[in-house]
């Protein structure tokens, strides 16, 4: 759905004791930079934490249905963002929840479905873990899950 | 209250660069799992972070009695839960804190007190501190104190 | 605005794995207290999080006026406060969000501009990067950003 543009040359994260540090600006998509980083650098497995003004698409699990409704909130600020990112099928697998701030004082949280910068910068550290991880899926629980053993 | 069930086999924690990825599953309770992750591996102290569904009971603190009157919520996702692991007196001593959406939108959060996994996996990042460290009393504050010295 | 008392001197941090644990007390302001540790141990870059009672001045960012409205709440918990050091023109920089929760169960959260230990004790764990970085005004973005190159 989001794409990183062609045109972007300017850098967009460091390497920091650990991992990493990601600083995204003005229009960058948070997922496909996540995933590009987890290509690029060939990353195992991470965590990531952040914070930054974004526009945000918030899943709700409804039990009922099994599914997630999703509903997008403009314009508000990420005040804690975080997640892990691991592998499906040769995939980045990205999970990431937050909550967040709007201008008017209300408070929202979930998981993170998409989210692109608006209004300045966002910043996101990745710190890295030392085993390749997958995410498949488990059977008894109906969900992906992460595998460890 | 909670225990973890005798005939539990599957692993629930591996070792990562800096501390353990713990990924519960349906049913697990937080804490008795990270203090049994304190005590096997012989932790000196530690933080940890991550997020996942959960039934949870939050305490909120009320200065009037002194006292922590707490709520339990059914069906939430912990957008955020993190905290610190030390000791007390000989046994695992943890504190943490959650923000919580439950399915109607609604946000809660406060000092977690009791939480179990409730609709697929929960995962908890800990980071070792490389310094044993115990929660005393202190008189002053009239509470439980991380010591550092 | 906030200052640390010159007759303080119980230790408020310690150096642990990769940065530095700080316990903070009733009454201590917080970004003094994240300052004066970038300041005396030449921190180069860090993120840090944590969580515990506080007063708190939140930040609520007003795209009509490009101003940033403050409200106080006093005898809250910040579930997690979560931020970034850096340096701007030789002084510590800080940027900081959190999420708090009333006594009411009402949930607060935005940019955290102003933070005093208020009720028992707030940890935060600084973890370091290996980078200076500044924070730099951006012209195009009319705002401050970590500056990565």
């Amino acid at each position: 759905m989001f794409e990183i543009a062609q045109t972007e040359t300017s850098k967009r994260y460091i390497k920091v004791s650990g991992g990493y540090l990601m600083v995204l600006r003005q229009g960058d998509p948070l997922f496909p930079y996540l995933e590009s980083l987890a290509k690029k650098e060939n990353i195992k497995s991470a965590t990531f934490s952040g914070y930054g003004p974004a526009n945000v698409k918030f899943g709700f699990s409804d039990k009922s249905t099994q599914e997630m409704p999703a509903k997008e909130f403009k314009n508000i600020v990420l005040v804690n963002f975080n997640g892990s990112m691991a592998w499906d099928d040769g995939n980045p697998s990205m999970r990431a929840y937050g909550v967040a701030a709007a201008e008017n004082g209300q408070i929202i949280g979930g998981q993170v479905l998409e989210a692109i910068v608006e209004g300045g910068s966002f910043e996101i550290r990745i710190e890295l873990m030392d085993k390749k991880l997958n995410r498949i899926h488990d059977e008894s629980l109906k969900a992906k899950i992460m595998e460890i053993r």
